[in-house]
């Protein structure tokens, strides 16, 4: 859990003992390739941490597409945080794009974790404010560019994200027609 | 300042006299119709409560039209986020839609308020979460419906939010095209 750790210690001040403590809060998860965690309806939403590899959350559009809402790699947080906030069921699903390791932790363990240990409230309040800020700026991305030029910038502005993810995922993310992210799918395969 | 006041109870317990001093970290501004309160590049960006009205976060695409990114009614905050954490100034506009009335407070003094106070990380952490969450759902829409159902689901889903914002500029909002917002335009005009 080391990850978690030196993720933590990005924000807050925090010793070795206190993260033993916080540590014993979550459970690690191994997920296989395309294994799906969480499915829509299911009461186990957890908020899940990557420690290796990338999961996504979507939702199976009307076309009976995937439309990925969210990705998560390598010390990113996800889940649907509007229905892990009030305790509720998701109607999304929860995905390992390639085989990963996760740690989750559920809605009442994260509430006691903040009880007991009041600064990681810093360490939560920076997650959901750069996630915020990150969503605003997908808009902007959405909104400004064409269809073909948008997987060009979003590639030049974050190369590390762009390198981990199945390109045709990243298009769906951008909100590609389905026509551009076979194109894509067909040049990442061959 | 009562309205942030009982904002902030209902996720934390605070009493008059914190209040007090809580809210002697921000500055009212009376904002009238159209008011321009932040230009890009100004190293003035702050935190924006809404007290009264309505204001909106923009930029200016190709076609030069603009194309909302946020909105705040009444009890929402309302800034660049990516920018504000990183005390850095934005490329977006923020204005006033109608007459409001606003509460600002800075980089600065929102670090100093968060030591001073640290109960307010929980008051943070929750408004962030909301915000992140709402962003994903706005992103549901937009890649759920087509563009003529995204603008009365989502009318039919937050109607408080769309009765109290110009018609034209939820449809911005939602990535309708210009043609389909001049139409609500010309319609709510009308």
């Amino acid at each position: 859990m080391q990850k978690l750790f030196d993720h933590i210690k990005k924000y807050i001040n925090i010793n070795e003992n206190e993260f033993q403590e916080i540590a014993s809060f979550f459970e690690t998860k191994p997920v296989h390739k395309k294994e799906v965690f969480y499915t829509p309806g299911s009461t186990s939403l957890k908020h899940y941490f990557v420690l290796e590899g990338c999961v996504h959350m979507y939702f199976v559009n009307d076309r009976g597409t995937e439309q990925t809402l969210q990705f998560a790699i390598e010390n990113w947080w996800i889940t649907d945080c509007l229905a892990f906030q009030n305790n509720r069921s998701s109607e999304f699903f929860i995905q390992a794009v390639e085989s990963s390791v996760i740690l989750q932790i559920g809605y009442k363990e994260q509430e006691e974790l903040l009880l007991k240990f009041p600064k990681m409230e810093i360490y939560f309040r920076n997650i959901y404010q750069t996630a915020y800020g990150a969503a605003i700026m997908r808009m902007k991305y959405m909104f400004s560019y064409s269809k073909e030029e948008i997987y060009c910038r979003f590639k030049e502005a974050f190369p590390e994200f762009i390198n981990n993810v199945p390109q045709y995922l990243v298009a769906t993310y951008l909100g590609l027609s389905p026509e551009y992210v076979s194109k894509i799918r067909r040049k990442s395969i061959s």
